[in-house]
């Protein structure tokens, strides 16, 4: 067994993803925080921690790129799971009965469509989707439902009245998985770094020209603001290949000629999109 | 006079960014949401927004980025204002009686260092740093403070018992100005695009040769989720020069070749670090 920490209640789309990345064997260790996750994962609290970094409609999770540049942990896995979004009530509730929906505001967000048909409905905004279960359960109202996931109506109890409300299907959270240490290389893996560029110009063409001039994929680039240097940027880079490999270990002593700031945040088997797995009930 | 809507209430940082580049010949259109501030200088109920872009702290608003693209406005101005964060109370008010402090979640975030240090007080979260003063003005009590601009404190004729009480005072929040029509060229200019490129390799290392080659010095790269195509991106761009000079035009002639998609979002003079003007009391 495996302790993975999570940020959110069980029944989160975090534990989705953490049972989707290492099935049942895991011991899961749900966190208030994302800064408690690392912490976790840091201190040998758990063995791993699973983040949200981004989402394929809303973005990316900036707080998570900011912690996984203060801490020494590395990334050793990603899943893409698709968000499906349910109408979650007592048993008995009714749509037309609803007069209050609580949930995470990014979830509330995700499913504008489908709220803005309904009448006289007040949205709360919640901590976590699955926090939102454990209340509509607790208040036992059917004037009252959440939007969670499948799992959270199981483990509460509760009954979806209505499935996949998201306005936009092609809603995917990639998570990560964070370790102490890296794993075996895989084929198929992408590498994730965070560098900053010396002041000259073209600064950012050149760091990206390690990668062009050897062919390496780019998957996606992220700036933050650099703390304390005003209109100065860090930029995130995940691309195609492993750390141990030849060409990639080129690309980056390369890439320090020109940095200022370079940090390994890890190499990772790609991740393919899934929709997750329901758990048994745990009653909760 | 010209009408200028802003985000959230009179004596909202947004509000001091706009005297700031409109001088007192202004009439503020203070707005509840970015997207009605985007409406009102679309419609012509006002004549322009001022809109937060990016806080040289936190990063991007990336909401704005969103109704940017979404939007047939154009950026005309931009303010870089220091964001200076007192804490204000009511007359006689004292710091050893604060149990509650009230400001925007940001704000409460960029004093931590300040609100760690103190005992028993519960932060609560509100929708604008202006409206936690007129709350704090409301409730007239001494153990009740907000976190606001020194703007607020005089239009609620508060006191401000301890200013500048950002952790990092390296703290600056860019603003941009939008307007229905581009303004004339002007020497010292920026201009703002967005644009996707085709699924080839390097494709954004061939968008940003275009300036490169030409020695156009680039300013901010942004990146947001492309909505309906998980894992492909739109990037936000902004760079030295105006959209009428020779080199502009041509380096984006050739950006076109390589994108799926390019939108003009304005070239504007480039802003400067300013602290803003209080204005005379309102009395609000």
């Amino acid at each position: 067994m495996v302790r993975v920490a999570f940020q959110g209640e069980l029944g989160a789309y975090s534990e989705l993803a953490t049972y989707e990345f290492f099935s049942s064997n895991v011991e899961v260790v749900p966190k208030e925080t994302f800064a408690d996750v690392f912490n976790a994962a840091s201190s040998g609290e758990a063995d791993h921690g699973v983040i949200p970094i981004e989402n394929s409609l809303t973005g990316s999770i900036h707080e998570n790129y900011d912690l996984l540049l203060n801490h020494d942990l590395v990334i050793t896995g990603e899943i893409k799971l698709r968000i499906v979004h349910n109408l979650i009530v007592n048993s008995g509730g009714k749509l037309s009965d609803i007069k209050r929906i609580y949930s995470h505001p990014q979830a509330i967000s995700q499913c504008k469509d489908f709220l803005s048909a309904l009448n006289n409905v007040e949205l709360i905004s919640v901590y976590d989707t699955a926090g939102a279960a454990r209340k509509v359960k607790e208040n036992g109202s059917l004037e009252e439902a959440a939007i969670a996931s499948a799992q959270a109506s199981l483990d509460y109890r509760l009954e979806i009245i209505k499935s996949g409300i998201e306005s936009n299907h092609m809603n995917f959270t990639r998570f990560q998985v964070l370790s102490q240490e890296l794993n075996e290389e895989v084929e198929n893996s992408k590498t994730s770094i965070v560098f900053s560029t010396k002041n000259i110009p073209g600064g950012l063409f050149k760091s990206l020209s390690v990668f062009a001039l050897r062919d390496i994929d780019l998957y996606k680039i992220e700036s933050r603001p650099l703390p304390g240097s005003p209109w100065e940027y860090i930029f995130y880079l995940d691309f195609d290949g492993d750390i141990r490999q030849e060409v990639t270990k080129k690309a980056i002593a390369h890439l320090k000629e020109i940095a200022k700031f370079f940090k390994f945040l890890g190499s990772y088997p790609k991740g393919y999109e899934v929709t997750g797995q329901i758990q048994e009930r745990r009653d909760l």
